[in-house]
């Protein structure tokens, strides 16, 4: 992008600020995550069902990692909605798993949601010393890059991934976002440019390009493609969820 | 592939082995590597140089993290040659850097070397316990892998990166690996498959491809495009080196 000083304020864009990816949370130590806003991705399904929760007015969603430690928010009032979901069932004595249909406006509206989701509060807590961590997923792409294009600041893309291994879907997102970013004047790193190239590939119909990975696989198995199709809709939502203390709510 | 028990003796390929891209040595722990055979990967241009000296009659070669490391072999004997550069210059004392066109047979033969490399030095001391190490690179590509297919074993194929980060060469060189090995029934990750897929987008002209990418840009500006290019020959040379102890010589 070139811009003639004298005559432009500029609006949005990078002009030069990094546009990074990180492929899994394993290798967010070798960024200094305190110069980024983080966007955490995990696309099947904890950011898509975030996402959806929020657009659907959920007061809030707390990840937490474990299991017993969304039980115990039982024990905190029964304003909680507590959602864990172990091999594709949701555990007995919680409200609902982990399935984007359990966030509609009827079940969530004014609540707070705690949801179990190992790999995204992982990539949460490394996150933690981000200037702001927002949340990504298909359903919200466009109105998540139109806000990040506003912000000016160094965007570090964090894939979720599989137990800290690299996975497609998480990738495939990143690359779409950077499609919409692109030619804003953002600095690429290689696996930002290889997360883009991905997306090109993938594009045209992305559940076909991910029926062939490890994690679409098993989460057929699991029984959840219906899941899998609404968490790969684009544009559905418009809202950005925005980490506040160990809370995710609505970014205003 | 399907084969028939009765009639057919296995001769070569995977038949559900797993084939693995390890993109960076520090995902390198989520990896059992002692399943493995690994492929050690550092296209510009530490293992390109190790299997043009290979090739051209180098006894062996000894890969170190540091300048210092390498520099007190000097004390163990003169027939060493010393391999050290430091932002595209050959180190002062010692015998050349890290060039490919350094290795000739004129320069090699007979000779052991030891080469600093601090990024595929740290990816060979974190796959040690790997069944075994071999080196790859677009030099000996067609020669690796008709071995790899011959040996029935699980196969890791290591990204040297670049401290510790993801880079395009590496991970499209294991692409060119896969694209070989690929329908040999062996069972590809999610990085394996990205790899794959990357490859088949630079595989026309990988010299084009790679242009756009920083470690590209970097080495460029080490004026040392000529070291490119000759890396990115493709079956070059035959020559498999492996690794025993704490050197690399010539597979038999």
């Amino acid at each position: 992008m070139t811009t003639d000083i004298k005559n432009s304020i500029p609006t949005s864009g990078g002009r030069g600020a990094m546009l990074n990816v990180c492929l899994t949370p394993a290798l967010l130590p070798l960024y200094h995550v305190e110069e980024y806003i983080v966007v955490v991705i995990d696309i099947f399904r904890a950011t898509s069902s975030i996402c959806y929760g929020i657009e659907n007015g959920a007061e809030a969603i707390i990840p937490v990692a474990e299991v017993a430690e969304c039980a115990a928010y039982r024990e905190k009032g029964l304003s909680y909605l507590l959602a864990a979901e172990r091999n594709g069932e949701v555990v007995a004595g919680f409200d609902f798993g982990n399935s984007p249909f359990s966030y509609t406006a009827k079940k969530v509206a004014g609540k707070t949601i705690v949801l179990t989701t190992t790999n995204g509060t992982h990539a949460l807590h490394l996150s933690r010393m981000a200037k702001k961590i927002v949340i990504g997923s298909f359903l919200n792409l466009t109105s998540l890059c139109n806000w990040l294009k506003t912000t000016q600041h160094n965007i570090l893309l964090v894939c979720a991934g599989w137990q800290n291994n690299f996975n497609l879907e998480d990738t495939l997102f990143a690359g779409a976002v950077i499609e919409q970013l692109k030619n804003d004047g953002y600095t690429l790193d290689d696996p930002a440019i290889a997360a883009n190239d991905l997306f090109q590939l993938g594009k045209n119909d992305i559940n076909l390009y991910l029926a062939k990975t490890s994690h679409g696989e098993r989460l057929r198995k699991l029984g959840i493609e219906k899941d899998i199709e609404f968490c790969l809709q684009v544009d559905l939502t418009k809202a950005i969820p925005v980490l506040e203390g160990d809370r995710l709510v609505k970014l205003v």
